[in-house]
Parts: structure tokens; sequence; C-alpha cells
């Protein structure tokens, strides 16, 4: 029984640890497909960006928001209490004594958590690439990993008002997407187009991508993270039950991505007449998207048919965002 | 007991989610080393084909593949069967009822089968880079993904003629690679050289890779998947037995792609006079498919030996094939 | 009790070999970060180094070095013995005998090992890049990976005089990044600076890496590999005090890494007026480099500071070594 409860201990520990590992290599593959995006002038400051946003956000997260957003995690908290700076995590006889309720260390909980901080702040980063300035931006980050996320992740994943509506989000489509997502929304509507993306006449000029196989390096390496973003969201593997859950949590991933893969492609080919490798690669991110509010629910077939309508959805908004916002996208081109 | 059987099923789930994360990966290395080996012209044209080959293999194995190739897997068969497609897995009362015979999840057995399929087609998209349509490439991967492959997966894993005769291949050297390989050459002969190998009285053209550090990274993607594609194909390592074979098998194919590096260069050497970056490559990958019909057996100095064949087989291909197949290799140049 | 025995081998070997690929995949990590670094004309030949000197490694270890190193370890032995080469690991009646003493297959421990004279190895192919020829750098590595790293590994982790003598180095500090860094001041001291680095009259000619992606991405590939490099060397994870101890090193390794990038760049900031790319890539390497000799001993904030204080003294390394050794660094304009 001891024994049994040290196993389980070692292995849920391990597996948040490897979960956390693949969600930290997801900022390689942000920095890559947002390389491979931007004009090739740009890419060393999306690069410093994306490098730089990961080190605040790891810092500002440890020293500030992982306590406001766990408050109740007391042997991880040092704010009021100091215990986790101080490395301190559960002790054997407290773990024994949970009976198993307690099993996973709470350092690999907080590697799991710092990680998710940094991938929202690259949501960010992508969104306002060749527009804002390197300080201005960290300055950003800081504000972002330290306070705001961690308020509305309090709100669901810390035992908040959401939670307590019953508000559902598995591994973070509203945690993490959203609240990326909304902050990067906010900033481009504060800094307009990029310079050159509107010509004087209001003509549209795409900006195509300098270096497509670092950008599909990019979707491959978060592909791969987001094993761990959402099976590592199940944040238990060490019995039956559980392992099949993340088992499923796999397979709906990996069958979400691919069915915005197939389904942005044929839409983009009835729509335009040809289907091109922005597409595929947009369409497996909102596939990954797509399924990871609750990728545990659906069956397979289900989880592809969700990555496929992530995949039609990517496609028509683009067309979309240039016929409901035109003013406010071509804001560069006039001031 | 009961608890033990719980934590060797999550373990070896565990293990094999983790290999299969690896083999997926192996689609990102694919990418790479065909973008980097093509012109710098037809990149974006290999990515897309890799992308979506991945995409569109895991949902027709899902679809159709996976239950014409293990017509037994009964939780996991919709066809008849829909269990799988609705998501039934292992309940906790058959795993403890078989005393650990059934010690993995079927979904994490799906996919871990899925990503070896696309494996399979990745192979085939190197082989007709730069001559064979984006659409035409996709239907035959629907065919070699829901049909091809599994039928003659079949065979052999499935529990077909193949397995009742004694043939034996641990991790697919032939179900995956000689497939792969055998659609790759069919398609080779059908479409012919490409365009501007071979000059209007023969000779012939090199074409060197636009970008050495794409291959190079794809081939480092390839060997690290390979742990897994080799090293998951056990199927088991929650026992002291089985956790020593993973760790042997680990072992092996490392020496063997070392091997091959070490035989190709030198090989290259003595033959043409230096070693360069293509022949260190080819030399890897020749070890590690030279390996992975069986790396469980070899010790690891025979390992390395067998890496070395394959290294030393590779360099000698290329010649060979000059010499072999004249015709049909130039066979573009004439048309 | 026997099978927890069983259930603990496998997983603390299953996490050793996993840790082991991560560590493998820092051999990527150097290849792109040294391909990003050097002058485009010369990234086939160091890319091509860096492939050859894995393999060099890991079949000269296996060979010579892991049996000088590790002289107490029968089992794997083969010189005099011949076990490991045979394939030989603990039987399931030696594991059991111990009473879990033993609880990881030899094999995984070899496979730990031989990736990390590679890391070693590296080190040296980074600064000797583009000034020292292709067939000559192998056979230095013949030499450092069969003989001097096992020798001085000997000293401290074979239980060498240095081990008796009290030294401490948790992951390889001394070990693995001295080693390998003594090795590359004897080569840069013996082979002079790059040519074009100084003019004629001694003046500075800086060559700026020819593709910062890449250089970025070896970055980013490293930090993740060192999650293997700094977890696997806990060696042990199947309990509850284990998991702790690797889930600390985790974290740390993590915000050491953080304090190095912010560091430098804050630095760089005040010293010269502007923080780059490549500080910022400096820094995450030497906060990596920091916290490895003790990863985990100091809390995590304590991690923040070393792993700062590496990123301060990388910025400031620069100057110095032009203050301190210009005779040395110049002698390649002067010969």
């Amino acid at each position: 029984m001891e024994q049994a409860i040290h196993l389980a201990y070692a292995l849920d520990t391990f597996y948040f640890l490897i979960s956390g590992a693949l969600v930290m290599w997801m900022a390689a593959g942000f920095s890559m497909l947002e390389a491979g995006l931007v004009r090739a002038k740009n890419t060393a400051e999306i690069l410093t960006k994306n490098v730089s946003l990961f080190a605040v956000a790891c810092v500002m997260y440890m020293l500030v928001g992982y306590n406001i957003m766990y408050p109740a995690e007391a042997v991880n908290s040092w704010w009021p209490g100091i215990s986790f700076l101080l490395g301190a995590d559960n002790t054997v006889e407290e773990v024994l004594a949970s009976g198993g309720d307690t099993y996973y260390s709470g350092m690999s909980d907080f590697f799991f958590q710092v990680v998710f901080v940094a991938t929202a702040m690259s949501i960010v980063s992508g969104a306002v690439a060749e527009r804002m300035k390197l300080w201005a931006f960290l300055a950003f980050a800081v504000v972002l990993t330290g306070f705001i996320y961690p308020i509305q992740g309090y709100w669901k994943w810390g035992g908040g008002f959401l939670d307590g509506l019953g508000f559902s989000d598995f591994a973070g489509s509203g945690v993490v997407h959203m609240c990326g997502g909304a902050a990067a929304l906010a900033g481009v509507l504060l800094l307009g187009a990029r310079k050159g993306k509107y010509g004087p006449k209001g003509e549209i000029n795409p900006i195509p991508g300098a270096n497509m196989p670092l950008a599909t390096l990019g979707t491959f390496i978060l592909w791969l993270g987001w094993f761990g973003f959402n099976g590592g969201s199940e944040l238990k593997i060490s019995d039956i039950d559980e392992a099949n859950a993340v088992a499923l949590v796999f397979v709906n991933t990996n069958m979400s991505a691919a069915g915005g893969v197939i389904a942005a492609m044929i839409t983009a080919k009835l729509l335009f007449g040809k289907a091109d490798l922005t597409m595929a690669l947009n369409g497996a991110l909102a596939g990954l998207v797509a399924i990871t509010a609750e990728p545990l629910t659906p069956t397979p077939l289900l989880a592809t048919v969700i990555g496929g309508l992530g995949g039609i959805l990517v496609v028509f908004s683009i067309p979309c965002l240039r016929l409901c916002c035109p003013t406010v996208m071509r804001r560069s081109a006039v001031s």
C-alpha cells in the first residue's frame, strides 16, 4: 500500500514534468512559426521577443503570479507564506497521510503552470509582431504574466467565480488562448496594421512569410507540444481510468489537428481555387485550439469534426476580418 | 496486487503515448529533411505535402485502416463494431479480470499505430518530391494509408499469413519502411526523374540540397523519433525484463545510427576521396533503417556493425543506381 | 513487494531513457546553434562535424570509454569482462535479491552516459568552428571521447580521487562542460583566431551569425534537452523524495535559464546601450551551465539568481577576453 503510493506519486510527477517539458518546447514552436511568417528584416526582433518573454514569464509567475492564481496551494505559496521560494514540497509523511490524495510534487505543478503562462504571452508576441518595440513589449509581458493571466486564471483554475458558476475549461482554451488572444487583439487595435500592409488607397498588400520551412517546423513543434499541453491537463495518469483518459486526450488532440488541416485545405480550395501551405498550417493550429477546451469528452470521430470546424473557420476569418474591420486594420496606412 | 495492475497499466500506457509522440515528431523530421534536400523553389510544395499527408493518414487510418489491420481488437473496432469511434476503452473490471494481460489503453495503441502509418507515407513524399502534383499525391495518400498499408500490415502485425509463417519484423523494417519504399519506387518508376536531373545527352546534373541545416535538423529529429519508433515497439516496459529490453533497443538504435554515420563517411572517403554532409546524414538514416527489423536481439557491438553495413550500402547505392537503371532514371530527360 | 520492485525498476529505467533521449537531442541543439553562428560558407562543415562527432563519441565510449570511467560496473564491462558488448543486463534474480538497491537497467545507464560524452565534444566543435579540418577534428574526437573524458570522468563519477576528496558535481559542470571547455580552449589557443576576425592593424571585425533563427532554435533545443541532462542526473525518481528532487531540478534548471536571459539583456542594455538576440541566447546558455553543478540544493529564487550571475558574466566576458588575451586572439591576423 505504502509502496503503491510512492510509485503512483513518482509516476504522476514524472508525467507532469514530461508534459511540462513538452509545453516549454512550444516556446520554440511559437518562435519558429512567428520568425517564419514575418518579413526577413524583422526576424531577429521577433526571436529576441520570444526568448525574453519566456524568461520574463518564468520569473514574474514565480515571484507573483503563481501565488495570485493558486492561493490555496499553501505548500507552494510564499506570499504571505515563503515556503515555495524556499523550495519546500510535500513531505513523505503528508503524502502517505493523504492516502494518495496528494499525488504529485508541488514543484512539478509549478513547472507545468509556469510554462502555460509563457504560452499565453507567446500568442501576444505573434500578433504584435513587426509593430511593437522590444522594451515596451517586455514591460507588457511583466504585467500580463505577473498579474493579468494569474487573475483571470484564478477565476477558473484557482477556484474563483467562474469555477463556482460551473465554467469548464479542460486545458485552457479560455484561460490561456483567450487570455492571450484578447491581449493580442487589444494590442493590435492600439497599434494598427503593420506598415506596408495597406497602400495609400487602402489596397491590401499581402505580406508573405519569409521562411516557410521555419513556420512549418514551428507548427509541428506546437503540434507535438500540445500533447503535453492537453495530455498533462488531465493532471493524473496513475490508474487505469486516468491512463485511459490521458490516451483519449492524446488521440483527440491529434485527430482534431488532422481534421483542421484537411478542412482548411478543402475550404481554401473551394473558396480560393487553391490550398497553400499557410492554410494547412493555420488549419492545424485552429484544430488544436478548437479541441483544447474539452479534449476528453468527444470521441475521436467527433474530435476530428471539431478540429475541422476550426479549420473551416480559420479560412473564412481572413476575408471576414477584411470586411468587418477595414478601418481598424487600415489605420496605420491612414496615420 | 490490484494496485500493481493499475500502476503497470498506467506506466505502459504512458510509455506507449510518449513513444507515439516521438514517432509523431518524425513527421517534422521528414518535412525538414525533404525540404532541405529539394530545390528552393519546391520547398513550400514539399512542406504542404508533408503536413497534409500526416492529416490524411490520421483520418483514413481511424476511419478504415486500423480496423482492417487489427480486426481482433474488438474494443477498438467500429466496422462492424462502432466502439472505437465512440471512444470506448478497456474498463477497470476487464483489466483487473485479465490479471494484467491487458496492460495498456486501447486508445494508446491506436495512437502508436496511427503515427506509424504517417511515417510510411512520409517515405513516399520524399521519393516523389519535385515531381508529383499535390492533389494527386493526397489521393494516393488516401489509398495507401487507408488500404495498402493496413492490408500488408495485417499480414504480419494483425495476425495474417506472414505472421503465421513465422516472419519477424520487430518495429517495421518491412511493414513500414518496405511498404513506403515499395510505393515510393513504384511512384518514381511511373513519374521518371526530376526535370533537370539529366541533360539532353544523358549527362547527370547533381541537384544539391538547398538548405543543409534543415536536412541535418530533419535527420536529428528522425534519430530522436526512432527511439519511440523502435523503443515503443517492445509494447511493454513495466517489469524488469521488459525494462531491460526497452533499454537495449534504445542503445542498439543509437549505436546502429552511429555505425551508419562512420561507415558511410569512411566508405565515401575511400570511394570518392571525400566525405560530405549528405553522406553522413544518409549513413545515419541507413543505420537506423537497418536495425529496425530487429533491434532487440543483437548486442550493442553487433548493432554498430549492422548499422555500419547499412552505411556502406547507402554509399554504394548511388553509383549502382546509375549503372543499373540508367534508362528508367533518365526517362524524364528523354520524354 | 516483488511487484513494487519490478515497477520501480521499470519506472526508473524509463525515466533514465527519456532523460537520455533529451540529452541526445542536445546534439541537434549544438548543431543548430553552431550552424547559425558561423558564416554561411562554413555551415555544411560545422554540421558534418556535429553529426560525425556524435557517432564517434558513441562508438569510442562503447568500445573504450565507458569501461575506463566506470570500472566497477561489472555487469556492463567487457574489458577485462565482455558482458556489456554481449548485451548482458541485471537479471530479475539479481534485482530482486538486491531488494531494490539495483533500480535501473545497466543498458539505460550506458545510454545516459554515452550521450553525455557527445555533449562534451559538441562544446569543442563550437569553439574550433571555422578553423579546424574535418578529419583532424574527428581524430581529436576519438581521443577525447575514448580517453580524455572517461579518465577525468572517472576521477569524480567513477569513484576516483576527486570523489574521494568530496568534490561535488551534480550533473557535470566540471565533468562535462569544463572538460569540453578546457579542450576547446586548448584548441583555440593552438589554432588562433578565425581568419578575418582581426584586420592587419589589429582591428576587430565582428563576425555576425549568418542564420539567427537556427541559433535560436538551437538554444531552445538545448534548454529542453537540459531537463534531461540535469533531471536525469538525479538517477532515480521512483519514490516521493526522489520525485520531489527531480521536480525541483526541473524548476531550478528552467529558472536559472530564465534568470540568465534577463540578466544578460539588462547588463547588455546598461553596458552597450542595447540588448540583442545573441545576448539573450548567450544568457540562457550561461544560466543553464551555471546551475548544472548543483541544481538540487538551491531554492527556485536562488537558482534564478545563480543563472542571473551567469548571464552577467557572459556579457562581461566579451570585452574581458578582448582586454586580457589580445595577443592570443589576434594571432591568426599576425601569422
